[in-house]
């Protein structure tokens, strides 16, 4: 068999060329990685919120046409020079934000900031203003987080890549550590560092906020409200530890909030916006607990969106507000002991994949998740 | 001599009047302690700056007549019914913020906002709607944050009241931890929890926020920058060790959060707002360090006063928010620990007092603090 490395690699990727039109699975050029990358041969790849929100987006940061796509686990195909961390056959799993292992963020326990390689929403690679994509009439096509793994092979920083010694974890669970479960449960683990035996509300139970509750179970907590519009949300929450549920919708007059003060007497000691609304955050914020409540926003808002909160209840309250991207973690130390739990049978992953697919019907993942009917669709590339 | 026990007591107070007049030294009368209250007699006070806003204040929660003041140190006359925790001829120290000893919040590290008598400035005593003073025309005189320290006697709730086993600090030192170096330390002991060799930003340099810088420096912090518009407090600030200087006024079109970012390679690690501003909230927000900077709001803002802050921003860079009343001290447990460290020469508190003066000249206090010559000024009640 010819080796493919040093050379472009034609193969399928299902490129987004408009905003919210559907996407086109189309024959591209992967030029070989530059110093620092690595091109990746993509096995399974499933579909997070994020990846609707940049498709819907007309406007910057959102650039068309592009390869949305950033939940993942892949083969090493080649690399480029100065690569040492990863070599051809290694699995990995690639992470939007960058673990570059050297700088204070990244060798740092209290952040996952990478200061050489600052998050943005860029439409190119992480270290060159270029992309590695070409249709076939040699028209460049834009990156995504720096990942674009909705194509057969992809080009990405080794910052943004964690090798998985162990492949024992198979590939459609691997890859929900790549972004969303992961957010969830690091936001309850690392960036909260949820106590046991304490109270925890969680706004919006889609799959992020579902692997905050699976964090949190596993962090020990006593009570775990689920808030969300869809009563279906309860019985599925119940699988990650939600204790309570409360339908925003019945609720009358009351604000959230003041149910979730009277329940637990005071307010929870956690609380998770996983919407990515300012009103949602103002009612978390209102929900938790004087003296120690901590109110995390994992939630992606419009950019102009702003949170009004008075400043003498930031004074009286001495509530704590925070957020995180990735909730908190260092991808290349924390994604392995992730993967370990789940080896070990603690960290459930199998019940957030509702639906496989391949890679032809990938827009049917689209429709499932826009239409609330899955969590994770994991989307094979060659199957 | 005579017990004035189980009596009314007619003694000297200077009355606030009407909003912003010079108070009047007036004769009233103190009633005796009710169930769980101590009848206190005032050995010397200091004016805090929230005394000034109360003062200053025409409308609701302001309520006139009252009597201010609530830095001081006493010793109990008498006691009502209930009261076990102190007795006639104790020394104590009064908090505007209760301390029950029973409450989840008061027996928590976490919290010192204590559920059974949450803080709100009322012009009442802290377990009954009623007053202990009146006027010799037997009008009620208001209270002012449960303590009223204004007057030859008062009288405190003894959730209010900190007994000091052990009289050795001379009073006009030991009532600078009811109020104003209590919040500051406590806030970067306490509260944000300040790491030695971290890099500590104040927004504002009265005396809470060089009782920060005290705080930060017992704490072992490397550098501790002082913001404010008055150039002369950076010799000032030194004593407490402030390291840099920053005088907001003088840095052109840039703001003081670039300063602050570009001196320190990327943002301070805690950052203090001591002014009471959102506008100076929003500043110190943006001066501190993203994955882990905290900013920690102390001062007292008008009521309406709204934080506006990006949603995206919360996410992107895990920054913290919060605030504390009293610099989050259990006042029972943690001001004898502050008295221990003045005594064994670690805590600095003799050089805040610039001023003293007598009874009589309590309006020169007033004076003093509001054209910024004065820290803390000394009311001798009896001298």
């Amino acid at each position: 068999m010819d080796t493919t490395a040093g050379k472009p690699i034609r193969c399928r990727a299902a490129i987004a060329r408009a905003a919210g039109e559907p996407l086109v699975i189309e024959e591209i050029t992967v030029e070989t990685p530059q110093p620092h990358e690595a091109r990746i041969r993509i096995i399974c790849t499933s579909l997070c919120h994020s990846d609707i929100v940049f498709w819907k987006m007309k406007d910057l940061p959102s650039v068309f046409p592009k390869i949305l796509g950033h939940e993942a686990v892949g083969v090493v195909e080649s690399v480029g020079e100065n690569v040492t961390q990863v070599s051809e056959g290694d699995t990995v799993i690639p992470v939007f934000l960058a673990d570059c292992e050297e700088c204070v963020d990244c060798k740092s326990k209290k952040s996952n900031l990478c200061s050489n390689h600052p998050f943005k929403v860029s439409p190119w690679m992480q270290r060159y203003e270029t992309s590695r994509f070409k249709d076939l009439k040699g028209e460049t096509v834009h990156h995504f987080l720096f990942i674009s793994s909705f194509s057969e092979y992809t080009v990405v920083d080794i910052a943004n890549l964690v090798k998985v010694d162990d492949p024992v974890v198979p590939p459609n669970r691997a890859c929900l550590l790549s972004c969303g479960v992961s957010t969830g449960v690091g936001a309850a683990w690392k960036k909260a560092q949820v106590e046991a035996g304490s109270t925890v509300a969680i706004f919006g139970l889609g799959s992020i906020g579902l692997a905050v509750a699976e964090g949190a179970r596993l962090c020990g907590a006593a009570r775990i409200i689920g808030v969300d519009v869809n009563p279906e949300k309860f019985e599925v929450g119940k699988k990650f530890g939600v204790t309570d549920f409360i339908n925003s919708k019945n609720c009358g007059d009351k604000p959230v909030s003041q149910v979730i003060i009277e329940m637990t007497n005071g307010g929870a000691d956690y609380c998770f916006e996983c919407v990515g609304l300012a009103s949602i955050v103002h009612e978390a914020y209102a929900s938790c607990r004087k003296g120690w409540g901590k109110t995390i926003v994992l939630g992606v808002d419009q950019p102009t969106s702003q949170l009004n909160i008075r400043s003498t209840e930031v004074l009286n309250s001495g509530k704590i507000l925070t957020g995180a991207l990735f909730g908190g973690l260092n991808a290349k130390s924390d994604i392995p002991i992730l993967l370990k739990r789940y080896k070990d049978k603690e960290l459930q992953l199998d019940e957030f994949v509702t639906h496989e697919v391949r890679f032809e019907d990938i827009n049917k993942a689209f429709d499932l998740l826009i239409e609330g009917k899955s969590l994770r669709c994991v989307i094979w590339m060659n199957k």
